[in-house]
Order: C-alpha cells, then sequence, then structure tokens
C-alpha cells in the first residue's frame, strides 16, 4: 500500500489503520455451496480490526464510508474474490528451484536435493528461502500457505513478518537434519514452537509427519496422541508413488493408508499429501475417517509421479484442496497455475465436464480453507470472516474479452494480474508491488545462495 | 532501450531503421542439434535489413557498433532468445476465449461456437479477433504463427501491419461460411490470397484443410495436386479424437491417416495437428511420408480429446512442433505455457526425464520451424537466418535463482516475463508494450464484441 510518492493516500491510511472499503466491477464472494456461481456487480466490502464487516454495493459502502472518514476504493476492470488457499509446500526450497529438473523423485530426492540440503540447510537458507516462496506466492494471490519444513521456527517468523497466513506443519521424521537429530527431538522443538506460536491470529501449527518411509510406527502413534490432546492438524506426504505402497505392502503388510488407519494418524484432522495411487479399500478408509486430501497435480506429473484421479476423490465425498508442493518440484508457486493444471488434467480422463472452473475456484479457495479446518476463518467472502482478499486486473489481452470470470480465473494466466492484496485487512500487494517484503533485497539474497550453492556443487 | 518519454533514443532508430545491436547477460541461440544446451555470457547480436549479421561478445559488438553510429543495447538481467513459433491456432476466435467452456469437442463445436460463428463471423470479426490473438502472442514471445479460420486475407493484412511472421494456412472445406460457399469457392478465393502475398516476406500462404469429416476425398486429392504445383504447405486437424476415427473406418474402410496417405495429402509439406490417437500403423504412414505433427496439449486436455503421446511420436522420427491452438479451446495463446504442460505430460507418462526443458524449447522454437518448412529461415540465433528474437527479464521472484536458463523458460511463467520481442529486426514490443499495435483501442474493440455477442446469444 505506498504507492511511490503517494504515501498519504486514502488507501495508504486504510492499510496503517486497518479498516477501509474496497469494490470492483465483479466480486465472486465464493460463499455458496461447492462450486456455486455466485457473481455481485459493482459491489464492495468495508473491513475493519483484520475482519470483513460489510458487503454491499460499492456505493452505498462508499457513501458511508466518506461521512465516518474511512478510506474508499474501487478497483476498475478488477475482479474481487477470496485469497487463494496454498495447501502444502516447502517454502525454504525456493531457493532450489530449478537446481535439478527431469529426474525420477527417488533419485532426484537422492542424488540431489538430499545431499544439498544435508550440507547447506541451515536457518538463514530457511528465512531467505521462505521469503521468496511468500514474496511469488503473494504476487499470484495465495493469502494462505501450508508448510512442511526444517526451521519452522524460522519460517514462522518470515511469514509473520510478511503479515502472511499459514498453517507450518512443523516436520516429523526418524532422520537427522540440521533443525533435529531425532524424532524426540523433532517433537520437542516442534511442540515448543506450538506454544509460543499459540495466540498468532496468523499462524496455525501441526504436525508435519514427513511420509509413511521417513516416520516408524512408534512415531506415528506419539503424533495421534499428540494432535488430539492439543487439536492441531497433522499432514503427511502419502502413497505420493507406486513404490511407496509395494514398499509398504513388503514391509508392513498393507497400504501406507492402512497403515495410518490403524495407528491412529487418520481423522478429520489428518490432511494427506498427494495421494497420485489409490484402490477402493484406500477410498473407504479415508471417506469413513474423515481425512482430507491435497492435490498437488504439476509436482505429481513433473516427477513423474503418476496422476492424482481428483474426480474420484472428490465423488468419495472426500475435501480436497491444492498445492503447488515446493518450487524444487513445480517450479512454480502460483495457485491459479495449479488449479488450472488440475482442470485439464481431470478432462483430460475422458470427460471434459470434469471439475468445471467454478469448482476449481471452490477448490483453491473455500475447499482448500477447509481442508486446513480453517473453514470458519477464511475461503470465502463473508461477513465476520477473515479480510483476506485479493483483487485481479483483467483490463489485459490475455484476459480479454470477459465472459464468465470464473473462467477467466482458471485458465488465463491470472496469477499474473493480481494486482492486490489484504490478509487480515493489512494490504501486503498493491499495484504488484510487495508491502511487506523489499523486492531487490530478495533478489541479493538470492543471487548470494545461487552463487553458494554452485560453488557447493562445483566441489562435490 | 526506450524509457518512456524518450521516443528518439537510439534503440527507437534501431526499430525503424532496421539495424542495431542487442545484448544480454545470457543468450540461448538454439543452433544445435536437438535439445543442445549451447549457453553464451554477455553476447549479443547485430542485425541490418531484417537479418542476423553477426553473434559476438557484446563488447565487441557495442565497440565495432559504436564507431558505425549502430544503436546498442544491453539488457541487464535478461535471456535473448530466438522468437517461438506456435503451429496451430485460430487468431480470429480469440474474441471467444471463455464463451463456452467446460464441454466436449463435438458439444462445444455444435451447441455453441458453430452457432455463433455462423450469425456472427465476418471481415471485422476475424480483424478484431486476430488483433487480439496477435497481441497477446507478441507479448508472450511468439514471433511466428500458424492460422486456419475464415477471411485470411484480413488476417493476413492484420499480421502484416503487426509486423508478425505468419504461415495463413486459408480453410478449404465443403460447407459455406460467411467467407466461402463451397469447396472450389474456398479453394479460387485461397490461390487468390497467394498469388496477392507471394513476396511478401513476412507472409507464407498454404492450404487449411479443415479436418477429415469436414473434406471429400476430391477436394483433399485437388489440394495435394495444387499444394504440390505451387509448393505450399497444407495442414490439416487429423486423428483429434477417437470418434473421428471410428466414423473413418465406418465411412472410409480406413483411418484418417490412410485415407487421407491414400488420397495424396500426406507428405513433407503436410503438417497433421493434434494426432491423440494413433496405432502403430498411422505411425507408420506418417513417419515414411515425412509428415510432421503439431502437438496442442491443452487444447487435447480442455476438450477431453485425450492425450497424444508426444514421446512416440518423437520416438517415431516425426518432426513435431508445439501449438496453442484457439483461445475458444485453451484458453491462452502464451506457447510458453503450452511447452510447459506439453513436458509435464510428457513426463506424467511415467518417466520424468522425458521432454526435458531443452528438447521442450527445441520445439517450441528450431522444432516449430522446421515443422512449418520455415527451418533456414526462422527458429534458432545464426547469422543469415531472419532477426526475430525475444528478450525474457528473468529479475522477478518467480524465476529466481537461477541455475539453468532453459528450466526457468520452460518450467516457470515465462511468457508473462518476455519484455522485448523484434520480427526481422523491426522491434515490436518493448519493456512489454506493444510497438504495432494500439493496446488501448484493442481493448475497447473488445469490449464491444463481447456486447454485440452477448446480446446474440440472449436473443437465441
Amino acid at each position: 500500500m505506498t504507492p511511490p510518492g503517494s504515501e498519504k493516500s486514502g488507501a495508504t491510511q486504510a492499510a496503517s489503520s486497518g479498516c477501509g472499503v474496497v469494490g470492483a466491477p465483479l466480486m465472486l464472494p465464493m460463499s455458496g455451496a461447492n462450486g456455486e456461481a455466485l457473481v455481485l456487480r459493482n459491489y464492495g466490502l468495508r473491513f475493519e480490526a483484520g475482519l470483513i464487516r460489510e458487503i454491499a454495493p460499492y456505493n452505498e459502502l462508499a457513501e458511508a464510508g466518506a461521512a465516518a472518514d474511512i478510506p474508499c476504493e474501487f478497483l476498475d476492470g478488477h475482479i474481487l474474490l477470496p485469497g487463494l488457499v496454498n495447501c502444502h509446500g516447502h517454502a525454504g526450497m525456493s531457493l532450489l528451484r530449478g537446481y535439478a529438473d527431469d529426474l525420477p523423485l527417488q533419485d532426484w530426492l537422492e542424488q540431489h536435493i538430499w545431499p544439498l540440503e544435508g550440507a547447506l540447510v541451515n536457518a538463514e537458507f530457511v528465512e531467505h528461502g521462505s521469503q521468496l516462496a511468500i514474496a511469488e506466492m503473494l504476487q499470484s494471490g495465495t493469502t494462505t500457505f501450508s508448510d512442511m519444513y526444517f526451521f519452522p521456527d524460522v519460517l514462522a517468523d518470515a511469514a509473520v513478518a510478511a503479515g502472511m497466513r499459514a498453517q507450518i506443519t512443523f516436520p516429523v521424521l526418524e532422520f537427522a537434519s540440521a533443525w533435529a537429530n531425532n524424532a524426540e527431538e523433532y517433537l520437542s522443538k516442534g511442540l515448543a514452537l506450538m506454544d509460543a506460536q499459540r495466540h498468532n491470529e496468523l499462524l496455525r501449527i501441526g504436525f508435519g509427519t514427513h511420509a509413511p518411509y521417513t516416520v516408524s510406527d512408534q512415531t506415528f502413534q506419539r503424533v495421534a496422541v499428540l494432535a488430539a490432546e492439543v487439536d492441531a492438524p497433522i499432514q503427511v506426504h502419502l502413497q505420493e508413488t507406486a513404490a511407496e505402497i509395494t514398499q509398504s505392502k513388503a514391509e508392513h503388510g498393507c497400504s501406507p493408508v492402512e497403515r495410518l488407519q490403524r495407528l491412529g494418524v487418520l481423522g478429520p484432522r489428518a490432511q494427506a499429501v498427494h495421494m497420485v495411487h489409490f484402490d477402493a479399500s484406500d477410498l473407504l478408509i479415508l471417506s469413513e475417517s474423515g481425512t482430507s486430501v491435497v492435490h498437488c497435480p504439476a509436482s505429481n506429473a513433473k516427477l513423474a509421479s503418476g496422476y492424482s484421479n481428483i474426480s474420484q476423490l472428490i465423488a468419495a465425498g472426500l475435501a480436497v484442496g491444492l498445492g503447488t508442493d515446493s518450487a524444487a518440484s513445480n517450479n512454480t508457486l502460483d495457485l491459479f497455475d495449479t488449479a488450472r493444471l488440475a482442470a485439464l488434467l481431470a478432462k483430460q480422463q475422458g470427460d471434459a465436464s470434469a471439475l468445471p472452473a467454478w469448482q476449481c475456484l471452490h477448490m483453491a479457495t473455500r475447499g482448500g480453507a477447509e481442508v486446513l479446518g480453517m473453514g470458519a476463518q477464511i475461503g470465502s467472502l463473508e461477513v465476520g470472516k477473515c479480510a483476506d482478499f485479493i483483487a485481479v486486473d483483467t483490463r489485459n489481452v490475455a484476459m480479454q474479452p470477459l465472459y464468465e470470470p470464473a473462467s477467466q480465473l482458471i485458465y488465463t494466466a491470472a496469477g499474473n494480474a493480481v494486482t492486490h492484496s489484504w490478509i487480515g485487512g493489512r494490504c501486503v500487494l498493491r499495484e504488484r508491488r510487495l508491502q511487506s517484503i523489499d523486492n531487490n533485497a530478495l533478489l541479493e539474497q538470492n543471487a548470494t545462495w545461487r552463487e553458494r550453492i554452485l560453488q557447493w556443487r562445483a566441489r562435490q
């Protein structure tokens, strides 16, 4: 909210005072049931103290706002909608964008990513990588993201400094990293983070049990008990590759889904990420337990993990959200792009009416909020919910003519047309300029890390 | 560089005088064999009278250029590469972007697109739709495109006015349209266009035999003979849906590929668009005849036509280029986006090393040029070829850090980072601003058409 040279504008006052009125020719509140196509014309919303207080025709709000000295702005040519919810990623890994491409998952992890992480990941790596990821997500319309990576305390600080909302699931696994030496230490450090951030309005801390092949039965059971005690979410990479299922059947005599069900991990607070491969029995277990699923189509395709048949997951009644996964395996954190890919791939299975634009947009907003257990706070524009909303400028040749707003948002490159973003009423993006992050300092940080990483690689 | 308000700068002179030197930290000439990863650092190119005259370290070119009073510019943070080649589209249909989504091909065509086209398509529709498409392609890095639509004469004028290079295949089919009443008239009008544009350096006119289900045996045979006589390309939608093959087998006793082979249509000047469904026999026919293929992954997915296994096409030795198809079925004309989708979908078949970034970039540039039979003129940066090149600015958070230029171009949203474009040495895009098209007039035209189209729909 600081347009260069106009620091005293009404809009700037709105950002700092935390109240304001914003309107646009089109508003998609996403407040109805799954896929409902409600479009409000020339509407606005009034926010105060972080929450949406009123949704009404813009002229009415502006008249009352002027009388009460509330800053008002109408964004010509824009669509207003809830900020997007990115349900899965590893923000720190943004420093590895394009570091190793065109490789299968296990090679990619074991030969490239893990050796580098073992040598170079520290608190500063996570701080700078997370800032980069947050900047990219803010510029492409995400206002809430979920994360699972080392030094989650550092990420928490970066998210709060940028004014971004996040579910941070601290990593839990059996192997040592720069952050912790064993499952016990991951858990104790993670629980300490949970205590420290318990009253932070922007953050929700949960358990990030990495994957069935990196976490023991004992640790899964421990997490299941702890998560119930503290009422926190559990996110886990689950059935991402066919090899993972084969290995589980050999070692545990059942699929990873069945194993996690036996260990008490599944349930309404469990978020299963990927679910590329599944059978009818897995589906039934997920559905009966109320476990939700995070669909990451770009990462699954790029690593050749396979296609997660999202239409089958939805038909089974599961809550499904969208995730970009990390910039190291995607390589973009633009959730509009992920939503389009989800729609295209669902149709490619043989039905062009599968996952229509409105349903896809629902998944990227309200659906994602429900997966994260935050459906009462975010995901739609409704009075009493958080003032997390974005504006997309449709006045460019790639988005014209505009017949159907949802179509334009899903099927054209809307992520690059996000001009404004508010989180809890704080304007964090204005005219595409980051308001809470120093863009140039960020680019300098990246250049430094790039040199460090290339020098390390040259020494191997 | 033309900073706003300094129209008299050297670069502007370069654009009009048709000579200049442009350099950047990274140049990808794409001059080697398929997928060769040549990266030149701090290189530049000198162009004059439409052609590339010299490629050398920028400092050398700039020193000589200064002595000879040639305008020189170095684009900090940019990658220079050949302009992209979009091998299939229907530019006029850009006015129908998002008009009817989430529908299968036949419904989409028969219930929505064809009735509207029958009622509203005229020369003005094509002129304004084509201008919109050309603007979008220029802003996302395409410098040559192929087209097949009614009123190709109007498109030809629009392309030349915008300074864009094009293969324009005039439509040939049995059904009446606003442009022609029957195959005979399509052919005579098309051949007249070919004569009129024979000496235009920007255009190559060819035959656009629409599809096996809209063109008779007699017409196909006639086109095969004519195309050989005038040495012109033939582009045809081929085996896009499974239904098309079933119908052909019922009516003609063979697959469409086999039918076109029998009719003499296939060969080095034939470009088969889509090829979603094929068997070993089709592959052999295409390969032995030297027919090339245009892969349109976004349109094929969105219309649920299926997946064209591009890896199999390449393994069979076919020349393969990329096409966006029209904005009505994609809904974006960004060829970088199409290239990424091609890479992701190829990997999703089970091999993460399939269609790596360099190979994909080759297909989007040099490969496409070869498909269009223009490999000697465009597709790579080499002395003597046309000065068709673009610059991509990597200084944004979505493209950093940069380890591998091809990865960044293919896997991040490079289409939105194209800042400059030269075609035949004429600068048509500068700092993302269109130089040969009035952006605001275009948006007004679109708004008018949108109203006209919605009013027509309301009356149905």
